[in-house]
């Protein structure tokens, strides 16, 4: 067996974690280490698992990473740590602002073609394998329409916008797909669809002590932007029923197009993931595009690539002989 | 505007009809000649679609083709033709015995190379999209299960079957998922299922004269491999509601992978196709993937690939800027 690939981690949140967790499931890889901004002293890390490292000796360890997976959000952390970064290792990371990947795209791609890295933007489900089968689906069917709709899943920023409103002591909110908007979309009905006809909203609020629950689902339900506009469902809990029953970060969704093909033939394609864990899963999308930027670094292919432009066959650890014979 | 990719269609079935009707919706691409071992005189083509030309002519138009679209059989005439053309001409095609993919893959690769053409063979939905989406969901889920689901679908080899049994005039077979064993794989119970678990047979047969009901339902159901250890329905039908209600060739299925990170959480990764004629959604691959050929061969790209290797971004009309703007 070849030497593993040996995975650093930048940012050990939630996506970090996942990430360790996704390594350890890939026989071909070894976690190297994990870089932090915080002090390593107070990360809580299992010492088997990886070395935790300061930040600020990342560089000295440029010979020990063969990719560098980028954990740190796409508002604050990654604009900026993802061109500096890629200046120095082959990267992969999940920056979802969609509307500002082509300047990201850009930027990181300026810096590894002056390095020679290979970094990977944008990798995850949204962007990432739902940006993927939004392309498969409209190069075969060029006559159609696509639709992608999210959950169900936890939205952090309108469970942070619920816990805003007065009188609320916790509380967390689930987009959830709605079901007619999906049913006609399968019926290849092609309808005219907003963000808001193919989503509702559900809230679990617990109720600060004294709060009137009354007052309280009518400042979420009308309250411009995050609910005004979209069916809202507000459920009262306890702070107990909150901790049991919606500690997991579930998501998921479905990319749908309908098309009609030459001959007046109607055609549905369909992608639908379940996820019992975000994180976990986006890291392991992560992890499989490691394996594919150093596979096209070593095969001197240089410059920021995304999943559209990756060959398939290269984030599998069997060889294309391989899944010639067992997957095709 | 580039100039248009030159598409010949080798064969005029069912699938070379598709391909016409593909190219047709594909504003890149101008439909060259339509190739064929009958008469081409005998051919329903309309004029301005393309010219028909003898196969033995096939060589006398090199120049003006850019993809070779081979429409024959995966039997009797691709394990010929595919290497034979191959040495000639860069070509796609559908050859779909999964059993003997890595043999025709290794000729037709050989006379590839020694030709400086690209061809792309095992292209279609299964073997093609289909394979894509077992190789995606298990470098994602390397703990895991994958299931491979077909239906409902028209099978040819059990029509064929069924109109074998003695008293049975004329018949279709339809392969169809069963909805307990689905369900039990979206639950992610991970279920050791064979095909036979999987899907249920459906025939809806006409009589011949004076033939007895009861006993070509029984020598329908008892037919050994072919029905015996399936659930199988048999509906008797007159001859004028079969060519009414079982003309068209729908198909599709599903590839479900379930699995569980390294966290513990489970996953579940589900891609679909519904499709309302198998012909034409084969055939609108088969178009996709004859751009990717042509732009790999103009990279420099020489030697027989398949959908694992074909970078996706090459499938479609649009320029990688305008994917990642767009649609990732």
């Amino acid at each position: 067996m070849a030497a593993p690939l040996r995975i650093g981690i930048a940012g050990y949140g939630n996506l970090g974690k996942g990430v360790a967790a996704a390594v350890g499931q890939n026989p071909d890889m070894a976690l190297q280490a994990i870089f932090t901004r915080r002090d390593p002293a107070t990360l809580d890390v299992p010492e088997r698992v990886a070395p935790v490292v300061a930040w600020s000796q990342l560089l000295e360890h440029k010979d020990q990473i063969d990719v560098l997976i980028l954990c740190g959000g796409s508002k604050e952390d990654l604009p900026q740590q993802g061109p500096e970064l890629a200046a120095q290792f082959t990267t992969v990371d999940s920056f979802d602002t969609h509307a500002r990947i082509p300047e990201y795209f850009a930027a990181v791609d300026d810096a590894a073609r002056a390095a020679g890295t290979t970094p990977i933007i944008s990798v995850g489900w949204d962007p990432g394998m739902f940006s993927l089968n939004r392309m498969f689906a409209e190069a075969l069917l060029p006559q159609g329409q696509t639709y992608s709709f999210w959950g169900k899943g936890l939205s952090q920023g309108h469970s942070d916008a619920v816990r805003r409103v007065p009188g609320v002591a916790a509380g967390v909110q689930y987009t959830i797909p709605a079901d007619d908007a999906i049913d006609a979309v399968r019926r290849a009905e092609q309808p005219e669809l907003s963000t808001r006809d193919k989503h509702r909203r559900e809230c679990y609020v617990v109720l600060a002590e004294g709060a009137d629950a009354a007052e309280v689902e009518q400042a979420i339900v009308t309250m411009p932007h995050y609910f005004a506009d979209y069916s809202t469902t507000v459920h009262f809990i306890s702070a107990a029923e909150l901790s049991r029953d919606h500690a997991a970060m579930p998501h998921g969704g479905f990319v749908i197009r309908s098309g009609t093909t030459g001959g007046g033939h109607s055609q549905v394609v369909e992608y639908r993931l379940e996820l019992g864990s975000n994180p976990e899963f986006t890291a392991s999308v992560l992890v499989a595009y490691a394996r594919a930027a150093a596979r096209l670094n070593a095969r001197g292919v240089v410059g920021a690539q995304t999943v559209l432009e990756v060959p398939p066959v290269l984030l599998s650890p069997k060889s294309p002989e391989q899944l010639r014979a067992e997957l095709l």
